[in-house]
């Protein structure tokens, strides 16, 4: 996913920056999205499942063949203006989408749509199914693909040394490679959350107060058994009932995934800031690209901004908080009260940004450039300071019971005098003396060697979660 | 404002609801809105603050007024689409508007295009103008139609007489207008505090880091005052600038004007959720009167239902959380991180959802009916109960000291015994014998006459805040 | 757990009402919660990690058994108090635990204690610790007892018959039972998913920056290996390691856990609502039992309010969302920031308000009574309505193309002519007629009967995490 | 307030972390906080309501003085303590407050105690009481100190040249001074915005449902108002009513409150970010000085970290989101509900927390240097970077057309070749050339003077500051 511009499918009438930005306005986001977040896919979906409850009316012998196909036929031809259309009369969208189908269906067929059916059995087994088919078939592989993207970098940069940061501060050296390595872990674990999450979407078709009312009304003599039908309707489709529902399904199967996304959004956003933090001008570890003809600032020309990755963090900050919507939208009264109404229509945003985050960090990486020697520089000026936690160790080890407190003293007494830390130890005792002897050489100590197994590991987890990926995408 | 749909306009491309579903299906909305909130309006304000900053180049002598007139003139026939396709190349939005503008305008005065100022000043300067507009034009007016209609509402049921409620427990009367009046004070006084935020919001014209680096290029020299150019860009927009700006405006004035909004919103919620538990079908003193066709259920043909209340607490659920991304945004890294580039974006959505919610409120009232006999049948059936509270203060003040006590154990023998509590208090003593005397007799004590002053209360708040509405609209 | 106030052991100094009120002053809350989440518990769950890393060390042959075990008394001997008074002088919490061990430790043992460590190996390894051993020990034991009444009581309600409500109105009946039963159904899917996420819960003992840099200084020559090392640490404890870590453990397992109970939390609201107003004076199918002595109001000596529902209810208003914390706190720059410093101490506050409500859920349960008469009641009130969706679908098995429209406006004649929906559709036609008189009759069509599977499936949910719970609790 | 640690205070049972670390550990935030936060202070506060009320009977001829003054002379015996032993019995707080004043009160003052009002008029007046004396004798105390020490550094670094960040790149230059002055100018509109709220919190003694309707038991026939009535209860406190209210305060006033103190804390997390990102190892522009005794890091010795920013942008991100909750509490059903009674006895904390986050800072500050050296290095390193805005400007000025462009053409290619862009600029024309030669030269140019009007607005921001604290505090 790249982010070329294509102003001609933008209604600058929209107010939503998914619709008139980040999404109509580039076209490989566009194409991969609209099959499942347009309101159009939100409409076909839901012809979806009116098909699969015709064509199970007739696995039943609750209807003829033929009125089920044409059935199928009608919901073929309804459009998701049709509906808007009847829904200003009717006030009640499914109400007005059987009434497309009814009319565009033979008379015979029409008390047949939408039979035992209440509302949000459309409604939540549609929204099931697409939000499904969307995480197969662009959350997951825009994840994977990322995924991938920050294995090769990272498995390229295992080598390449880096002064590892905590509090901002210089702490002890690690590799560029093992950071990203950190990413490769996190991301690799919340794809299979996601993945789960989606996997466990349930649809319903148990009618009006989830208790199969209007079914036992056929049922009850005909001998076929209520829950079979739901099955049936949601089996075609590929889901399946949860072991109750109300009026809607339970609505945790949906939060659950919307967390999964949500947490590894979260992922995203703390990559996108180590990012920018590392392009700032006097770290300048990373470089950001920028292509021929891009502007960084209208009064500044010399700025290059890290704006894709400001674009990620940004788009976190923005969908972050919405995760206590679904939290108030787990609570529905009784069978069901409908203040979920608009919200759960604004829960498919979170999916489009989402996607659009994962796609733009991909390209923003793609654009990255790790700078060896300014890594080598930075860590370079803290030499002698990331030498402490190595001597204070091997003072412990040689039995020295306050090790940690003679070396944090030294350093501070090194601070303070614009020394180094060897010296602040020579004029300890003999011990310390001997300790900063064997680092203060370089001939001997090497801080850029002190990197552990961060070589090891990186490998480790690009390995690993190569496999996994395998395991997935098969 | 009402909800007739018009589907011509709609993109069913749409992923957002706010743009296929609530404002460019409903012509009413679409034309109270689109000026302020569109992405076609966005860039207009924007070329509103260039045109600014060009005359008063002009005003302060650097450039002529030939050149300011023939930039005006640029400005007026840039659109959004022409700056779209520039930002493909330039990756910038305001580098785009800058060079559409320059395009359009003669050589001579492209350099004066855009000339001190930095991409902020315009995008600050532009949201600050279209929020003030938008509020001043539309959230208000909308709000105070709202606010007319309620006071109409609660006069017009000032002595309606209803029990009272608190956890959802019967507990003493009051009338229907006294309860409609909390809402006209409160929603009253959301409206000051959004008009004296709206009143707040600042521009700034102080360049790259807000110390007018690039205009002391020119005015050191020349003698004019920075700050006094500032001053005169935005004057001329009707805006003021804060005593300090860095790349941005302070982010208060923008986040006090979120917070109003979201405060007012979450009255319209509460007022919503009343609304709907007066209209369910045990209590039913509230009745929404549903339009010829108007389907309430896909199965069940009787549902009538308060569908656009829920509307209204589903937006709030869904806007309410996003209060936190605002007090995110506040946090800028030194004189600016661009972490707020999409957030600040989705901002205006929020504007145009809150005035979608006040006009289907204001529309759902208008097809409410109180219904006074269902009223007095529910007061009715706590009678006895209700008259706890007088017969526990008669009982004080006659000097009894644990007459509360008492009340409440008379209250559960009633309970429990299936009696009055008139009875358990004659078993009592000789004072709350006679006390129970003077209240059973409903010749002597009528609860619906027990409103304390609820009917005056309703009056008084109706004339305050009538009076304070024609202060706001003169 | 119940909630019988002891004010002796409140501090009312405290600030917090966790603290003060629903853990200090309820016996039962404090013996379950104090060992887990009190700051005393926090301490000590650090002395265990530090106890498994000098027994590891022994183990590896890093120091002798004698050594080992010198540590471990010493850990035993440390308190919370001796460790806030070093932490007085060090302003560093863990260097703080670590001089108090090292304080009683032989002078050879000291420097072996919190060898290779960071403090962040102990405080997250602690943290994990302490919440899987929470969740077994308390939450989970918790949530199950309140699933078996919720079964109990939802068996026990299995037949009883009530009106579902959607949007509040009366919709088609289910039993009481089958509206339980979706809570049992909910909440064991719930307990399943805290059950996971607690166990998934991790450790790291792999240095400042997680790659072992300091045990590298001593594995390297001896030929032991760092992550050997790690994994024998957390392994005494009954924990693994990540598959990689910075300073910190990657927060996304603490995060789900976070979320696990959250969302488990919100079904806990919702029960608390669905009874909440079930118990409102005009439905009043549900009655809230006060004991002796209980006050409902202190003015208002009648009422008898469900407050431990809406305690409940509060309580996941305070909490739901700082499920954003959580989210926030999953970003940390670099290796780490430590902007999660306090926010990860307010964490454990969730696991104990949860645990609160629960307890006070299951106590508030065992206070309630549904009433079977006025269930019959409300039901009965709506017969001729709730029989639209029997007759539109026995009108559409006959082949009525708009068997749904007829239907509907039936009943809309019938609510406005104060009739019912019998004779309106005897005045329609033939068809009609004869569905209207098919259902009129009580004899023939009982709409208490009208509830189509809901005892058989209050009894296969109840059936289904009856077992279930055998598993988890086994 | 500093952070000195007293253990001896702490209650290590406590879960808090408010409780147990930020409040009863540290003597000054103890001693400033106490009085108003605890539960202690908030019994203290509600007997407070309660003698006023028993005054106010006296005033109007309801009682005698001699029965007033028993009550006031009970209530300033009663203690939280009594409270909680009762409200074991009566559930219910209020009532345990009421009972243990007329317990201590001779039996004819008992009536008299708690006439005419209910609960929440006893509650929401002595929480607005105790918020409006925490903001004026605690948080605007602090924040007006942490005012002027920001104004203080502010003036003092006035001159200090620094470079302007945006996007972590360097953009142009400003002064340090200028920098904080940002915050002094924020930081002082939020003060504004906290004393308004406070000032306009209001009380309530309406009673049941806010209609009066005890009181007019006993007006009606004795010929005083209720209104009266409640303004002089809320009078002798020095607090207004609302113009309308139900049994509670409308929420708006308190939600005001909470919403300005926690914009105020984005400010401070704003700072705290600016300053953790100036001390980061390379940019080295700040330094925290450690007290001796302060460790770092358990493990790396040399470790200075800045954790007491790190703590206040914790403690924000705890906090913010409960703006949230306060959203949710706005809505309460009819006249009341009680979903608020956890979440309103937690609102107390943001108040404490934000107390302790701002004295931190103050604390904080006091120990930062600002390093003139390196500012001069970091800004040196942009030099040439620095002057594209000059030169843009100047040849923009000059009439070239497509100034800009050409500007941001040779720096990017100077990037590109390693040159600088004086290089790249002369290879273009000749007025490029010329404007080249004008920069390049550093006895004409300095970019270390390229500051704007930074220092002039520095005093400008200080100065009037200054003069609005004298009138605050005034």
């Amino acid at each position: 996913m790249n982010d070329m511009f294509y102003p001609g499918r933008v209604d600058f009438d929209d107010i939503c920056p998914l619709d008139y930005r980040y999404y109509k306005l580039v076209p490989t986001a566009f194409a991969a999205l609209s099959p499942y977040v347009s309101e159009a896919a939100h409409v076909r979906y839901q012809l979806l499942v009116e098909k699969s409850a015709a064509q199970t009316l007739a696995d039943f012998g609750l209807c003829g063949e033929e009125i089920a196909d044409s059935i199928c036929k009608a919901c073929d031809n309804v459009t998701a203006e049709d509906v808007y259309r009847l829904e200003s009369r009717t006030h009640h969208n499914i109400a007005a989408l059987v009434r497309s189908i009814q009319h565009l269906a033979p008379e015979p067929a029409r008390p047949y749509v939408h039979l035992f059916l209440t509302s949000s059995d459309v409604m939540d087994t549609a929204m099931a199914l697409r939000l499904r088919d969307l995480t197969r078939h662009v959350v997951l592989p825009v994840l994977c693909a990322l995924e991938r993207t920050l294995i090769e970098q990272s498995r390229h940069a295992a080598e390449l040394v880096q002064i590892g940061r905590t509090h901002g501060q210089h702490a002890v050296p690690i590799t560029y490679g093992f950071a990203l390595a950190s990413y490769v872990s996190r991301l690799g674990g919340r794809i299979a959350v996601i993945s789960r999450a989606a996997s466990e979407l349930r649809g319903k078709a148990s009618g009006a107060v989830g208790a199969y009312n209007a079914h036992c009304m056929a049922s009850a003599a005909a001998g076929w058994d209520p829950e079979d039908f739901e099955s049936a309707i949601l089996g075609r489709l590929g889901l399946r009932p949860a072991d109750h529902s109300t009026q809607i399904v339970q609505p945790e199967f949906m939060t659950d995934l919307v967390y999964a996304v949500l947490s590894c959004f979260s992922v995203l956003a703390n990559l996108a800031d180590d990012v920018r933090h590392l392009t700032r001008s006097e770290i300048a570890e990373l470089r950001t690209i920028a292509p021929a003809g891009e502007v960084g600032s209208s009064t500044m020309p010399h700025k290059v901004n890290p704006f894709r990755f400001e674009t990620v963090k940004s788009l976190w900050k923005s969908f972050a908080p919405r995760m206590v919507t679904s939290l108030m939208d787990q609570i529905s009264e009784h069978q069901r009260d409908l203040t979920n109404s608009a919200s759960s229509r604004f829960a498919i945003e979170l999916f489009a940004a989402f996607v659009i985050a994962a796609g733009l960090m991909q390209q923003a990486l793609g654009g990255l450039e790790p700078d060896a020697l300014q890594m080598r520089n930075n860590l370079s000026a803290s030499r002698a300071s990331i030498a402490s936690e190595a001597i204070y160790v091997s003072l412990a080890m040689r039995g020295v019971p306050d090790a940690h407190e003679r070396v944090r003293t030294a350093a501070a007494e090194a601070r303070r005098n614009g020394t180094d830390i060897f010296d602040a130890l020579r004029g300890a005792d003999e011990s310390a003396a001997l300790v900063a002897d064997l680092f203060s050489d370089e001939a001997r100590w090497d801080s850029a060697a002190y990197t552990g197994i961060a070589i090891r590991k990186t490998r480790q987890v690009c390995d690993a979660w190569e496999r996994q990926l395998s395991g997935l995408e098969s």
